[in-house]
């Protein structure tokens, strides 16, 4: 049930378009194949994100510097597009991959980053973000979790929540109180997931994209030296707001991949399933569906990429970005319930993949800032 | 997080007042409790079932010559609107077992009644339709299952798909190939499971209402006497249609306690949880949501129970049992999918049950005819 | 291109039946054939209004006592809605008029209703509400026209907004300051429009509803005897609030009424206007919209018709007024809008009157508390 | 109450950020304080269109050789935009007459192109399409009006509808049946206004946007050469068909400028408008309606650019093409009637102008093509 759709693709290069068609190849072969097993079983494919870190996937939109390649966000974001039509999982993990890297390159010291960047955009170490906490969620200014000064370093105690990569990650950044309350007293820090007082809690039972873990980490008086601190001492909320775009950027990529799956399928679907004598493709009542679903696709595609090359050429995109998460991802929410309802009762069993989807399609409304949050923000902006 | 809503009912007598009493303590105390791990199990509530069958909810609205209680219909949806706050697989488990009973109230030949109506109306003996075919979904008229003439009766072959109730069932109707192709040629046959030749495989893995099996029925050369004809021959589809109405009523009721579970549990949540130094709920953000889907969840309702009097009353009502179906489960569908937004990423995990009536949603907008088919009723009243 | 459309209507005696009949031969009859013309020319039909009057529309739902009807308010709804099928200035005009009988005969002294009211309910003195002020919108409470005492009464100083009848009313209920600011310091009062220091500003140019005067009413040191005074001192927030539901509901009962209208003209001419060989209903991307329509509408009629009950039972039923008028007038908008859709480009043109009630829709969000303001009502009660 | 919104622009040159500039003074200064008034007095506003011809906006993306300006769709569509911003009339206007030269200009012979492109590029000689007819508009291969070969040309016999710039222009693309019935039998040709038997029908009173004519035309025994036959014999809907993206991506644009204006009007009201003590834009209840307002915009923008680059590129975009007047034209719709409701009863009166453009936005959804032959467009390409 395979369809062909010609979407176009913005190439700087023949390296950009030999790699994306790479990238195609392993979303549909690799990706897609496997996806519905994989989150069955609620299992992390470390060995698929590694191969795209080998692939150079996770640091193409990285300096050379730091074993980075260079390439535009504009193109970065068509890939992370590419993977999530495959597999969401692995789209998200390849780009909070990413996230954590932006925060280390940006603001990591030297010793850190040449130490930690390499292995991680290679996708040989793996990271994860640890922000929210309970009581903590939109509000990141709120967090508790402190990390107190010591002869060396710092000492962290504190009970983080919704973190990605939980128990796969190698390395944790970890958003501390070391001042006074509010954002302007909060730190973070590279943390070791290897190191004592790290306590990695059981997934969350999430409704879809299980095969990507979520979880609660404690850190109990965990030691780090000066050195891992990444940022200025309470400047951590820099770093976090470093990373915001590109997490919604990132995000907006997974739910354009996402429907688009969506939209292939249905489509496929309704042209080969015939009920009263007819393809139901033929009947308005499911094609104008297909339309608006195309067509929001578009739309929120092109705004990904617009605003993708505003990033790429230097200007500060917040409220875009916002605009790109709200919109991609409500749209991936409509689109894959809309598949699940062209597919009928087939749509509603794991036979077929729109189910999962439409699963999956929930997190993105509310990861990398609620779809409430991101209205916050673009209203701020007008 | 329980939270007293007071909505309006509609009584004819103290004695319905009482029963609905029972019917909330049951839904809040038996049922809301033990979903969660029933679903999780996929496992089929037999005794729930049975013991609502013992209390006369099934036979809630039939004639009491059959052991029905004579009450109305509108009183019956109150009911089952409330049994799918507490459990939409419960509700919906009774449902089916009355739209079964009804087909056998109205067309069976006293013999038949007189064997099974009494046993099934009080839930001991459980029934489940078999209509749908793998080529013959919306369009049940191109059904090929056939029931050829014998010397005293029938011979059944074929395979039937979506039976709810598959596996528990004690008895089946199913509706075969008698006559010529189309419509009119099409008969019912009450058939039992523990016949030879009646297959029931695994149940479907659907997304959601997992406690309650749907699976395909082989039937191969089952025979059965030519009493167990229900209805004339090839006059089938008016027993089918005669429920059709009763199916979609069915249907929009449990969507309307489906979602007013999902909008009392977040505005729930939405007053404990705090962001910011405030209750989420005091952000119009949120409350702007929560009213919208307070303000569809009434106007649902409202159609539900002034349709439900259009038929108590008498009056033809397919068209406005399809609106009600349609704007029922469409409300449950986006109310639902709201209230795993309000609780954030909260709602997405398994802890909290808005992820659960979220999956639970859009099954209503498929089932007893999908929202097009209502819409295609609805247009062709216009 | 008139359509009989089978409405189910609720009626408690034949005199209500025969009432309802004579109501539909008169909306039908009178108010649709001559709707577009008087709104042309911005003209209020008087007569039209004076006419229902006489024939107890007004008074329907008020006690026998002051020469009312002694009806329920779910049938003076339903006469309401009929009205607004034919013309929705003239449906508002009563609306507005039984809104200033609510207050006086509710609070006003005996002498007052003795001495109004029962021209008022009879329709030879027209009424209407000053409450708004530029500065005091959905605010109400920030008021500052002022009726300071004098030695027999008061004197009203100040500029009303959004008066309806304005010009045309012969008195009105004048909302003043009389005490401290905030809600607990305003009272209410009735005005002759012929009173020294009354000035209606020429009517707002409005998007629709043209036959209906909306203006500024100017109050030059106006002076009333203290039995003018309707609800105790400093009590008219009593007053208002008194008829917010009422306000509600009638504007519901319009919307209602408004978009069945809509609905009928639209259905049929899809019935009728060919494209491609074929009347446009037979294709489902038109039939489809018609039909999501029916069911919003039946939705809307259902909850109107149910929160009448309710306020005719005696039950508080502002969060319900509330629901029904966000409901009831967000589905007028969608509907109107989608009939002139169906049309096409004779729906943009004067020749039909789809564009002239996509207009009017857009007065019903907005009058008697926008949507937003019925929002953080229904909010507040949940 | 203008505001300041950062738009990204894309430009190729010093020379079209120069023009740009100057169209947006125009858009601002000329265009917006005028368009009230002459919307009111449904009043064409020759002179404006005609300097906009002078300065180069109409000849803009033709080739260089017929005194066009030789510069890219993407930069056209940016320009209509902001036109339509100011005054969406006038922007229509233009594309309108852009729609009928690029038909000249692709498939006129060269003489007919010499004597009229020139002057109809610079804004001198007005052009109007004369396409529908009334029993033939989404389906406009069931014309008509007949062209019946003479000795030396054609003679044309029959009444069009939906004729935009009718009476104002001075030449008419006529689209006539000159062979079998259905869209091979239909030849296209250019007819002078002030020729013998031409009649301009008054205009339709629509719903807005009624400073740009539209009426039917007749044409009666009218002769024409046969070099004026635009396109091959029986090929006419070929040249419909060729304008048929351009005519889709110019409303879109409009689409896109109109919608804008609302959200800055809205957005700057709200930041002033105070209730409750605050501005209305303080309340989430307001700012998430402009937010989601917003991303919905930036969504058309982007799609519409992004489908302008494609055309410019010169890869077939009929179905993205259709993408973006479905979604952009509904976009406009949605923001235009929530920018009313963001005013309050202000927004329904024409004090302000958010009334006319709600009014003007539903005529986006309808010409160049319905939102419902869009769908079928694009259902087409799935």
């Amino acid at each position: 049930m395979e369809e062909n759709v010609t979407i176009h693709r913005y190439f700087d290069s023949a390296e950009q378009a030999e790699l994306f068609t790479l990238v195609t190849k392993i979303s549909e072969k690799e990706l897609a194949p496997v996806a519905a097993a994989f989150e069955a079983r609620a299992e992390f494919p470390r060995q698929l994100v590694a191969r795209l870190g080998e692939l150079g996937v996770m640091g193409m939109a990285f300096p050379e510097r730091w074993g980075g390649g260079g390439q535009s966000v504009t193109f970065y974001l068509q890939v992370v597009e590419e993977l999530a039509r495959g597999w969401l999982a692995v789209a998200e993990s390849v780009h909070l991959q990413v996230l954590t890297c932006r925060g280390l390159a940006q603001y990591g010291k030297d010793s850190l980053r040449e130490r930690y960047l390499p292995a991680m955009l290679e996708g040989r170490l793996l990271g994860g973000n640890c922000m929210s906490e309970a009581e903590a969620g939109s509000d990141l200014a709120a967090m508790t979790t402190s990390a107190t000064a010591t002869d060396d370093g710092y000492e962290i105690s504190g009970l983080k929540t919704w973190v990605s990569h939980a128990g796969v990650a190698d390395v944790y950044l970890v958003y501390c109180r070391t001042g006074r309350s509010g954002p302007g007293g909060i730190s973070c820090f590279l943390v070791e997931a290897a190191q004592d007082g790290v306590k990695v809690f059981p997934p969350f039972a999430k409704m879809g994209v299980c095969a990507l873990p979520t979880a609660q980490v404690a850190f109990g008086e965990v030691r780090v030296p000066a050195e891992r601190m990444v940022g200025g001492r309470n400047r951590g909320m820099l770093v976090a707001a470093s990373v915001f775009d590109h997490g919604r950027m990132g995000i907006s990529a997974c739910a354009v991949g996402l429907a688009q799956a969506a939209l292939d399928y249905a489509s496929a679907y309704a042209k080969e399933r015939r009920q009263f004598g007819s393809p139901i493709a033929s009947f308005q009542g499911m094609s104008f569906m297909l339309a608006d679903m195309a067509a929001q696709i578009a739309a929120a595609r092109a705004l990904v990429l617009s605003t993708a090359r505003l990033i790429d050429d230097g200007y500060p995109a917040s409220a875009e970005a916002a605009k790109c998460k709200l919109f991609a991802t409500d749209t991936a929410m409509r689109v894959t319930t809309d598949a699940v309802q062209i597919l009928g009762g087939y749509g509603y069993v794991r036979d077929h993949p729109t189910e999962r989807w439409m699963r999956e399609a929930k997190l993105l409304q509310i990861i990398e800032g609620t779809n409430q949050i991101q209205r916050a923000t673009i209203a701020q902006s007008l």
